[in-house]
Order: C-alpha cells, then structure tokens, then sequence
C-alpha cells in the first residue's frame, strides 16, 4: 500500500483556547509515523448566516464526512467535566468502529473507569447484593477494570489495540504519539 | 413494509437497580407502537470463567452485534454524571449514524448543555475575546442552543428526529413514547 493512512484526531482539544495549535502538534507527530492527521476542524463547511444549532449541525455533517475520509481513529480519551470522557469523542469512536476501522485511544489521567467515578461521587458508594457498587441514586458503578465505559475501552481492543494511559495535561502528546505506534503494528499486520 | 422494525433501546437503564424492568416497559410501549424494543442486555454471550476487562468485551461485542440487527436506535440522553449524556450511549448514537440509520433521543432534564455545563462548574465561566464562554481550564463551554454535544444532537435531527425534553426521572417514559411516535412518521414517509 503506497498511499497515507489518514488518522481522525477525534478528541476535546477543539475546546482550548487555540485549537489549532494542537491540530498542528498532532499533525506533525502523524508526519513523522507516516499518517496524515485530519483535524475535525478541517471540515468544509460554510456556516454563513447560520446561527446556533444550523451551525452545530453544518460542523457534525463536516466531522461526519471527515470520519468517512479517514482510516483509522485515534481519541483523546481524558475525562471531561465529569469521571468520563467527551461524549462527542465517544460518538466518533462508535462512528468509526461502525465503519469497520480501527480506533485506538489515549488518556492523559490513568486509572479504571471504577476508581474515578467513585472519587467524582459526593457520597461514598453501597454494595450491592451482587458484589457490585452503585451512588447514592442507585445507579451502578461500571467496573470492568477498564479506562472508560466498556464500548469505547473494548472497541479499542478488538481494533488491536491498548488505550494507552500518561499523567499529564489534556493536551499532552506522550500516549497520541504511542497510539500512532500502536496503529503503525496493527496496520502492519494487515499488508 | 411488514416485518415489525426493531429499536435499539440506548440509554443508561442498564445501570439501574433493575434494569429489566426499564427493559420489559420500553419493549411494551414499542410493541405498542408496532415496534420491537431490543435491549443491550439481550445480547447472546457467554461470560463463563471470564473476569473485568474480557466480560466488559464481551458485553461490547454483543451489543455491536444486536445494534447492527436493529433498523433505528432510541437514546436516552438524560445527563449521567455531568453535563452531558452517558459515553456509552453517544458511542451507540455514533455506531447507528454510521451504519446510515436513524436514532432519536428524549432527555428527562431540559435545557440547553451550555446552560447545564455553567451550572455545573465551581466557578463563574470566562468570557473569551470572541465571544465564547470557557471553564477556569480554558476549555469552551460548548454553546449551539442544543441538548448535548453536537455531535449527538445533530445526528437526531439529521434523522429527521428531534430530541424530546421531559422533566423527570432518570427512567421517565413520556420522552421515550414521543420519540416512538417520531420514528414512525420518518419510517412512515420512507414507506
């Protein structure tokens, strides 16, 4: 295969203040492994005289069409105003995995699913009859021994891959850089 | 059109206390409707001698397998520890898009996520030179007038579909029905 591999940098670094600047950090590290990174603000589209949700939905459509341009995915998956991840990012995992490409992901705080939800709880969690754990509204505490919720921890194993786990900033480029490895292998494989 | 269309039952019912309850009273509000209602639970796996990480892929797998058996997917996307909605249901939302079939969404909590996002900080958010809001990290506060993450809203109206807002229970029905009654107008017109 002669052509690039393009990577969906799925993940909430549109949300700093200077988005593009990550895109641009991503993009080399994609150069320098041999992929092309493709940012979800790359999209085309022309939002013109569109206001609120016209324009949420003219950037889904363009995201949409990227995902469908692009190989593979490789998400930020560092919890977000909350124990879990962005739920944009989890949307394009699902998308892509749905298409039958690999996604592979990162999160820059280490850790189970488990632990971080009970940390985040106001009150301590109660056992279960069943040996499992749920907060104060009943609602279970998923513990799978996994990064995140079990679809997007597992859809990152059965592409071939490990969710890679670093301590640092939302922006930190370590575990990225190590997803791209990651993909090199399971592409490899392929042919 | 005879063959009764299946509905995928997304939502964060599967960590109630109980959640065959809240799947025996969506099956019966779709069939009802003249649907069939698939839970996530119904999935066909075998656990035995398997523990964390390998039931949680498992799980994963035969959800994959039982939403590629389903003609459209109903989400709840109520709020689950945080502003926005259950990871695991925006990545089913996202795996429905993908395949090019509808999902619908109901919320038990009205209002805008920019809206539920402020609420939910420790401090006051900043106002950005352009206009946007963002959190004492300097992440944006996502604002387009709609109920989640763009991603997810936009994937419902793009399904010709619009997320239903109740206030109630994390379990409430009223939004569940509506979004049945959506399903069959846009089914409806496909013929």
């Amino acid at each position: 295969m002669t052509a690039v591999l393009r990577v969906y940098l799925a993940g909430p670094e549109v949300f700093l203040p200077d988005p593009y600047a990550a895109a641009t950090a991503k993009k080399a590290l994609c150069a320098e492994h041999g992929f092309e990174g493709v940012f979800p603000l790359d999209g085309d589209f022309d939002a013109r005289g569109l206001e609120g949700r016209a324009v949420g939905s003219r950037i889904a459509a363009a995201n949409e069409a990227l995902m469908r341009a692009c190989d593979l995915l490789i998400a930020n998956m560092t919890p977000f105003r909350g124990p879990g991840m962005d739920g944009g990012t989890a949307y394009e995992m699902g998308f892509m995995r749905a298409l039958g490409r690999p996604v592979f992901g990162y999160t820059n705080r280490p850790g189970h699913f488990a632990a971080r939800t009970r940390a985040w709880l106001d009150a301590p969690p109660r056992r279960r009859q069943d040996g499992g754990e749920e907060d104060a509204d009943g609602l279970l505490i998923e513990d799978f021994g996994m990064a995140d919720n079990l679809m997007m921890a597992a859809a990152v194993s059965a592409s071939g891959g490990v969710i890679e786990e670093q301590d640092g900033r939302l922006d930190a480029l370590e575990g990225f850089a190590a997803c791209l490895v990651q993909a090199r292998t399971v592409f490899g494989r392929q042919g």
